[in-house]
């Protein structure tokens, strides 16, 4: 069984309206965050205070870049060029890393957001976008990434560090894909059939919506802020980990 | 008489159509040059290949933040707090910051674009939101402001290294202020006029609208590069300056 | 005392993540709703759906022009020209009426959104931007302004029908604009301050900050949707009016 | 041989910055227009004098929606599903609608816009997502499409009437689709070889770039208004036309 997990989670994800009650709520119980850049959310202001929000928590930040879609919170797969994609990801990724160091934090890792993060898993040229974005910014920088995608091993093949990152409350598919929003049965509705999944993912194995249980690496849970609930749900799966004797830590 | 100066011009002013040939025209004839953040103008594709032209022109590198104002193209005062500027200028200044060190270059500055370069030469609180921001990005950060302004003694007072900016084209009014381009004889349009300007800043001194003259400091000089025959005014500019043993430098 | 009186509500002030839950639940209880057209919130999809709603609600449509500033949330004055204005504010309610008659409806009303709301209700060249806009898309168009403001008084003498309009829950100054929400007690907290306060609209008073009792037109009364518990005050007020016979229509 | 045809071309496409001069210079020698909505380029401001200046030169006023795509001038596929697509067709479209009605005209029809004209032209869906919205604002709106796309299709379907548009200065391809801007041999350059695709136009026929003569209908023609020399050429076309009793008309 896994002696150490990281525990991420979005936040910053406000555009015109910074809410800092719902992200100071879930900041308690998690190791990680990744902080939304601008193109899918998170202006400047809301960027600036999640950083300080983060840092005051001692909760590692990460960037998360996105494809730029403000119109459709980043969920839409963007037909950018690698070239493109390797602009606007080095963008973000300096606007947030810039304004953590001025703000005396250290940037610790990058997550892709959404229909980014999922495009990336299969495509190789945005995966190579992406990468090719986060190797000039640092040349060992630490990425988040789906176990066994084509982004983690462009990733690692580019001289990346990899964290494997799974979903608590989505169910996953045959291919280690996450099961599609559009249908049905795609997130763990019951707190049960979460924590559940979360003991597969600690013995490193996953029970998939058709029935198989299968391999699984998994070195940081991805947890929501956003839903109803959020901070009830993260509370608890911290309170599980540590009964199980599992450390919560983003090293 | 001055023995050097600097020549910078604005750049990278695109937002979706990227034309590298204008910018690369003027490239030649200045010393540093100040690239648009995205506020303005100046999406990713844009920033990055602007840079990357700098780099192989050996121009040095100034970050361009504006107001939030892409309709207006930064030309139209906001009505921001200062800590709604900070984070603003914070957030333009490192994605220009990590850019460039990414591609293997160096900040060399910031100067703040149209209305709110303008406006924080006249008013505290915006210059203060725009030092706040600088200052935390590097302790002595040159910043380009228009000589004797609220904002570049608001620099000076807090660390900040100053250079007293001029420019070559436009009618200054007595109190040193540029003359508005809503009222006729704003800009200088005739070349004679140009080098004849230019030739007061070399001796420290400027004739205003109203026919003074004024003492003026001038350290560094804005060039335009998307005006009729502005790389041929720059052209002119620089071999007017180097006939008169003035050296061009970013130093 | 009034016999009716129209409650309205600003709607559909989403970007890039529709929430219809938070917007249906008040529904039922006004009689207008103000629409937000994408410049301070409310993209192509949160508009579509928020004009359905209203539809099947019965609720009559406004629209609900802003600056161009989804980074502050409309909330920080612009300094457009009344050029600048009127075009910005054409294309909102251009874009909000099609939307409405294509999906088989009406724009009843036009109601500035924030900053420009409040800007426009003291500043002339401001109001004249938007009345100038608003005469050309209807030359009797309907619209929500401050009672004895700047605005409605531009608006009548341009031949537009004026709606004069109150807030519920937000104190008023002794010249009858809100208290800042800068300043403390600048919303009322309390129900029974709420209501208090809504019986005195009823007989044409209200009590201000400092004290004073003023006699005040209340036409229409501004609902907030985006505050804890708005669907039940709502709920209350609603009662409240038609324990009190006063018919809740947007006639 | 044709007796009539109609010359188009795309304008005010700026954004934060309108270039009259180059959007004036044309004017005199096309039929219609298609004027940029906001999404890909055309602020409020650029819409209001386009719109003026097409109505003062009696050439016909289209909408031209792209995908929400500012910083690639809407020159990227984005994968909207067709509801998000008619939201946002239906909300430019709308918008350029109301403002050309404001200002006295009518719009005559509706052309999408880089990678979504393209894109429609071959996917269903997306062609179902414009036709789906421009339906519901009027009946039987007139839309330009490549001739025999799926996109025309759809539309006829649908009740729409279609006019089928050729490109005077971009290579066809065996199926009748435009050669891609990234190959070799896209575009043109040769004002005899402009004048000659335009001779086989009038005939009906096409030699695409395999050397393969193909039957092609051809009701109206896009010109451009960017490129180096665009009034000369168009200009030169007008004459050729006029020359050969082809009629220049929207009608």
């Amino acid at each position: 069984m896994l002696s150490k997990i990281d525990l991420n989670c979005d936040l910053g994800e406000f555009y015109g309206m910074y809410d800092e009650v719902r992200d100071s709520r879930i900041m308690p119980f998690i190791s990680s965050c990744n902080i939304a850049c601008g193109f899918h959310s998170g202006d400047p202001v809301a960027i600036m205070k999640t950083v300080k929000l983060a840092l005051r928590n001692e909760v590692a930040i990460g960037a998360h870049p996105s494809y730029p879609d403000l119109q459709g919170f980043g969920r839409r797969i963007m037909n950018l060029s690698s070239e493109e994609l390797e602009a606007c990801v080095l963008y973000q990724v300096s606007a947030l890393k810039g304004i953590t160091e001025s703000l005396g934090g250290n940037l610790h890792h990058v997550k892709p957001h959404g229909a980014l993060y999922n495009h990336a898993a299969k495509d190789k040229e945005t995966a190579i976008g992406i990468v090719k974005a986060l190797v000039q910014v640092q040349k060992d920088m630490l990425i988040y990434a789906p176990a066994k995608s084509v982004l983690s091993s462009v990733a690692e093949d580019a001289g990346l560090r990899v964290r494997s990152e799974v979903f608590a409350d989505r169910r996953y598919e045959d291919d280690l894909s996450l099961r599609s929003r559009k249908l049905k049965g795609a997130v763990l509705e019951q707190k049960e059939h979460v924590l559940k999944q979360l003991a597969g993912f600690l013995d490193g194995v996953v029970h998939t919506h058709d029935g198989l249980e299968l391999p699984i690496e998994a070195e940081t849970i991805c947890l929501h802020s956003d839903t109803e609930g959020a901070a009830e749900l993260a509370k608890e799966i911290n309170e599980f980990l540590t009964k199980h004797d599992v450390r919560i830590t983003s090293d």
